[in-house]
């Protein structure tokens, strides 16, 4: 492969050039020896998106209000992009694509950047490549960035943590305000969306979660509630009319800011951890750590000893 | 508060005494100085118990399951652990506690060990101390321990890292094959539970996994599908049964030992880079960081170049 020129390729996708996006979000996918030239190039035209993170269980219809969504948001003009975090599966070799075919009236046009990130296999959701892949699209000048997971969850975390909004997607039937609750998704959601709100029981799902949120000291900021039937397109114009509620208390609060560099601390000691892992990987080798860890399960050593001495060698 | 006799501690674990595990159980919760004399001193103690995690959309009956899995394993006079973890809720202002009362006819039996793990809201799912309670109920003689999570799922993958065989468990009517596959929860079962099996569409849910699992590269273990009413008690005899299979299954392959070693592996070099995260905290302090942080929000740095100044302050 020939020398990738950084600096042409950002400049190329600030002009909006698919295929330079494309190549970008490759490279920090691939995190090959570029990663720290790009993410420096990328650096100072990034912070204008707005991303949004969706999340919820599966079948609640993720994919198809992103793309209802994406079909409000480029009706206004604005342009657009999707990250869509599939799990990869051993029986399908590679990212889940169903979803991604409903995109597909999307993918003519000029406004609109969609890439899957699969995590193959990994557990732990997100490809760690997220954070960069987001840059990306940021610097490529998209207006709003959507982040979807598809999964039952294990992803969600991390997409909260890379989101200015978190929407948080239910449906009738789905569960109660208790299952909500349990599953500890009300204290992340900045948005709530009652999708399949055509369906029986979505009046009192949305009551339920309007009179919880109303119990909880939520703060300058009552996370609304929205019904859609995303199938059908009804009530996307509330959903992005909350999204841009939600951007504005965020700019005029502070707290966009604040959020922003809370990020960058995780991003930063994560990417300082990794180095210090690969340390220690390289002082120890591979070998050295397995045999400790033969020890701990024999009830040998104590998992803090064994620690102690794997921070020992890579001191 | 006086010092801990943590070697007697231990000895009054090991011969059953409750209040002993539970006591330990909260110094490994609280993570004080005392806790690398814990581990030490259980860790001649551990590898007998069978660690099953149970995982699973909410709704789905995870508690109940739990609670008729303990009944039928107390009659056949084993000794078991159960690990509850509970996000904390901003609304309940702790562990949710309902479904801890349905563990209620168990609070009595000399046999039985339950704890309730929250999380404290720290996103990211399991408490860290989690698998040293694990190896507090393994030296207090537990046969089986059970490690239920409730929520959406941001548990469920350190669930899995966690247990010797994972259980996960579907209800008709939660979604069709394709949810499950998108759920990528297929890849991680040892077992199946379709549960609440009296309700429409429960043998299609069923039929639908063995046909998916017989698509599979499955290696030697095929996950079986075990359907259950757990409200009623029903199918658990056979859940029971398949457990058992599975870990005779572990320990015949020898992927027991592997999977141990591989969770050793991770726990070590957890505790190592804890430290490490410890050490870059202290030498650059949270202001240093944060300082950091707010030129790359202000795209005057990028994040890897960050990640090194951060690094060289540690080195």
């Amino acid at each position: 492969m020939p020398p990738v020129d950084v600096p042409d390729l950002v400049e190329r996708a600030r002009r909006g050039e698919h295929r330079a996006v494309a190549r970008l979000i490759s490279l920090v996918e691939n995190g090959g020896s570029e990663l720290p030239a790009v993410t420096a190039a990328l650096a100072p035209h990034t912070g204008h998106a707005h991303v949004v993170g969706l999340t919820g269980p599966p079948g609640v219809g993720k994919s198809t209000s992103t793309s209802v969504l994406v079909t409000a948001l480029r009706a206004q003009g604005r342009r657009v992009g999707v990250l869509a975090v599939d799990p990869s599966s051993p029986f399908s070799g590679g990212a889940l694509l169903g979803d991604r075919v409903r995109m597909g009236q999307h993918a003519t046009d000029d406004g609109v950047f969609i890439r899957s990130m699969a995590t193959r296999g990994r557990l732990g959701g997100l490809a760690r490549a997220t954070p960069q892949a987001l840059r990306v699209l940021d610097a490529a000048g998209c207006d709003v960035v959507l982040v979807e997971t598809v999964g039952v969850g294990q992803s969600e975390v991390e997409v909260v943590a890379l989101a200015d909004t978190t929407v948080v997607l239910l449906a009738p039937g789905m569960g109660d305000g208790v299952q909500a609750a349990k599953a500890g998704i009300l204290e992340v959601a900045d948005v709530f969306v009652v999708n399949k709100a055509d369906r029986d029981g979505a009046a009192q799902t949305a009551r339920d979660l309007k009179h919880m949120m109303s119990l909880g000291d939520a703060g300058s900021w009552t996370p609304p509630v929205v019904s859609t039937v995303a199938a059908r397109g009804e009530g996307v114009e509330e959903l992005v009319a909350a999204l841009d509620a939600h951007r504005a208390h965020l700019d005029a609060s502070g707290e966009r800011e604040r959020r922003r560099i809370a990020r960058a601390e995780s991003e930063i000691e994560a990417i300082a951890l990794e180095r210090v892992r690969a340390r220690l990987a390289d002082v120890r080798g591979a070998t050295g750590l397995v045999s400790l860890a033969k020890r701990v399960v024999a009830g040998e050593l104590d998992p803090y000893a064994a620690a102690e001495e794997l921070a020992r060698g890579a001191g």
